[in-house]
C-alpha cells in the first residue's frame, strides 16, 4: 500500500471527535498544529464520528457537530487537495479491522486503557464502545500505513496501542501494516477560558473562532480579572514577563496567543488595572486573526462541505479498502 | 426492512463456524434441523468465519473450513433459492453494526458472557474478539430482522444478548430492529463418537458424512464396543431398548440415527456379541444414508461453490446494507 502514499512525505494521522463549533482554545491546542502537520507530511485526516458514539447518542447533535467540524476544519486552513480529510463512519473498514485487531489482543490489554479505568475508577460502568475503543483507533491508524500520530504526551497510549495491534497482525500474518509512532507535541498552547479554567466548551468559558466581532467582544469582556488564578498557567513558558507584572494572567495569557510577548510586555505595565483598555485591544487582536477564518467559514456552502466530505471520504475508502483486502487474503477470509 | 422477507414466513437466522468437514455428529445434532426450517421459515444461513476468528489464526485452514461449510451444507440440501446462504466477513455492516451495539451495552453486560466467563474460569487471558463477541453475533441476527433464533438450551443467553441489543438501540433512536427471540430446539440427538465421547472433530472420534463406503466401514469398526459407556446416553430416550439388551451403548445410538428402534431392537437382540454383523448392518445403513449427499457433494465445483457464495452473500448484503443505511440515518452520521 506504501505506493498510495504521495511522494516521499511520511504520511501522518490525526482525528478529531465532533464536538462543537470551535473555540480558540480547540485552535491554538490543536488543530493549529494540523496547519503545520499539513505542510510537512502527507496527512490524513478524519472526523471521528463512531468513536463519538461512545458518549453521544443525540443524533441530530451528531449530524450537527459533525457537519460543523467539516466547515471549520475547511475554514481554518485545512486544504482538500493537499491532506485527506475524511468521515470515519463513512469507511466501514474501520469497524472491520477494528474487530479484527479485537481477535489479536487480550482483554487484559483493553482493561489498561486510559478512558476505561478512568470510567471505572469513577464507579461508572462504561460501555462496551469505551472498552474497545483503542482498537478502532488502532485500525484508524494502521489502515493508512500510517508513519507517525500527533498526540500530547498524555495520549502516548493511543499510538502504542495501535503500534502492538500492528506488530501483533504483522507477527501472526506477515508484514502487512506500518507500525506508527508517536510524534509527542511539545509547547503545546494550555488557553486558559474566560474564567481561567482550561477552555472548554463543557465549562462555558469559550472565545468562538468564528465569532461575529460582537460574540468576541462579549466573550472577551467576560474575562475573569481576578489574579487568583494566575498560578494555574505557572508552567507555561512565561519567563519574559514576570506573573507580578501581567496580571491578569489569563487575560494575559489569552492575548499571548495572537500577540508575542515583547509586545504585550510593555503593554501590559503599561495598563495595569486598565483591565477595559487591555481587552479592547484584545478584542481587536482576536478580531483581526479570525477574520479571514470567519470570512472563508461564511463562504463554505452547505453544498460545498458534502461534496468535500463525499470526495475525501471516497478518497480514504480507497486506501483502507485496498488495505483491507491485503488483510483479507492474509487472515483467510477470501475462497 | 419488513418488505424484505419473503411473503409472510418469519425469518429465521442461524450461523455456522466453519470448522472442517462435516461428521454425522455436526448432521443429526444440529444441520439436519437447518433442512426441517427452511421449509417452514425464511431462513438466512451463515458461515460465521469473523467468529471463527476469535479462535483460528492459521489463514489457510480457515480458508479451507470455510469453503468447505459451504459445498458441505448445499450437499446436504440447503438450498441457495429457498434460503440465504452467506460468508458473514463479506457484509461489512456485521462489525460495523458489533461497535453501535458496543456504544450502547455495559462492559459489565460483556463480562458476563458465557465464552468469556468459561475461558476466564480456566485461568485463560481470552483475546477481545471472545470478549465482544456476542455484539458481533447480536449485529449477525438483527440486521435481517429475524424473529427466530434455534439454539440449544444452554446457547440461550446469545439470543438474549441480541434482543437486549435490539431493545437497547430501539429506546435510544425508536424502533429499528426486530427483537429476535429464541427457539429452544428439544430432542436434539447427543451423537456419539467411535470412541463413545461425545463426536467431535477434535476428539477424532467421528464418521464422516461425506466419506466414501471404505471411510465409513474403517470409521464404524473402531466403534468400541465396550459397554462401558452405557451410562453416558442413559439420558437419551432409549426406553424401548432396555440397556442391558441393546449394548453396546454407542454403537446402537449411531444406529439409531439411521434406523428406529422397532427395527433396531429385535435386530440388536438377535445379534447379541456379535458386533461384527452388527457394524456390518450400520456401515450399510449408513452408506444408503450419506449416498446421495455424497454424490451431491461430489458434484459440486468450486465455480460452484464461489458462485453460489458470492450471490448469497449479495443477497444478505443488500438486506444488511438497507438496514444500515436505516441505522445511520437514526444515530446521526449522515450528514
Amino acid at each position: 500500500m506504501e505506493q498510495a502514499k504521495l511522494g516521499t512525505k511520511k504520511r501522518l494521522f490525526s482525528g478529531i471527535q465532533p464536538s462543537g463549533t470551535l473555540h480558540i482554545g480547540n485552535y491554538f491546542g490543536a488543530l493549529q498544529q494540523w496547519l503545520e502537520h499539513q505542510a510537512e507530511f502527507d496527512c490524513v485526516f478524519s472526523v471521528v464520528d463512531y468513536h463519538a458514539l461512545t458518549s453521544v447518542k443525540d443524533a441530530a447533535l451528531l449530524r450537527e457537530n459533525t457537519f460543523n467540524a467539516f466547515r471549520d476544519l475547511l475554514a481554518i486552513g485545512i486544504d482538500p487537495n493537499k491532506s485527506i480529510l475524511f468521515q470515519q463512519s463513512r469507511v466501514q473498514e474501520h469497524p472491520e479491522l477494528a474487530w479484527i485487531l479485537d481477535c489479536l489482543v487480550p482483554v487484559s490489554m483493553l482493561e489498561l486503557g486510559h478512558a476505561y479505568k478512568d470510567k471505572v475508577a469513577k464507579g461508572l460502568d462504561a460501555n462496551a464502545g469505551l472498552f474497545n475503543y483503542p482498537m478502532l483507533m488502532a485500525a484508524d491508524i494502521i489502515l493508512y500505513d500510517t508513519d507517525v500520530v500527533p498526540v500530547g504526551a498524555d495520549q502516548r497510549q493511543h499510538v502504542e496501542y495501535a503500534r502492538e495491534a500492528a506488530a501483533k497482525f504483522n507477527l501472526a500474518y506477515g508484514k502487512t501494516f506500518v507500525e506508527p509512532k508517536e510524534m509527542i507535541v511539545e509547547n503545546v498552547a494550555i488557553v486558559p477560558g474566560t474564567d481561567g479554567k482550561k477552555m472548554s466548551k463543557s465549562y462555558g468559558n469559550t472565545i468562538p473562532l468564528f465569532g461575529s466581532r460582537d460574540e468576541i467582544a462579549k466573550a472577551v469582556m467576560s474575562i475573569v480579572t481576578d489574579s487568583t488564578t494566575t498560578e494555574d498557567y505557572s508552567h507555561v513558558a512565561f519567563q519574559k514577563a514576570p506573573l507580578q507584572t501581567v496580571r491578569p494572567a489569563n487575560l494575559y495569557m489569552i492575548h499571548k496567543l495572537f500577540k508575542p510577548d515583547s509586545i504585550l510586555f510593555p503593554l501590559y505595565s503599561a495598563n495595569q488595572n486598565n483591565y477595559k483598555a487591555l481587552k479592547e485591544i484584545l478584542i481587536e487582536d482576536i478580531d483581526v486573526f479570525v477574520a479571514p477564518m470567519r470570512e472563508k467559514w461564511a463562504s463554505i456552502t452547505d453544498a460545498d462541505v458534502k461534496r468535500i466530505v463525499e470526495e475525501g471520504s471516497a478518497k480514504a475508502k480507497a486506501i483502507a479498502s485496498a488495505k483491507m483486502a491485503d488483510v483479507r487474503q492474509k487472515i483467510g477470509v477470501t475462497l
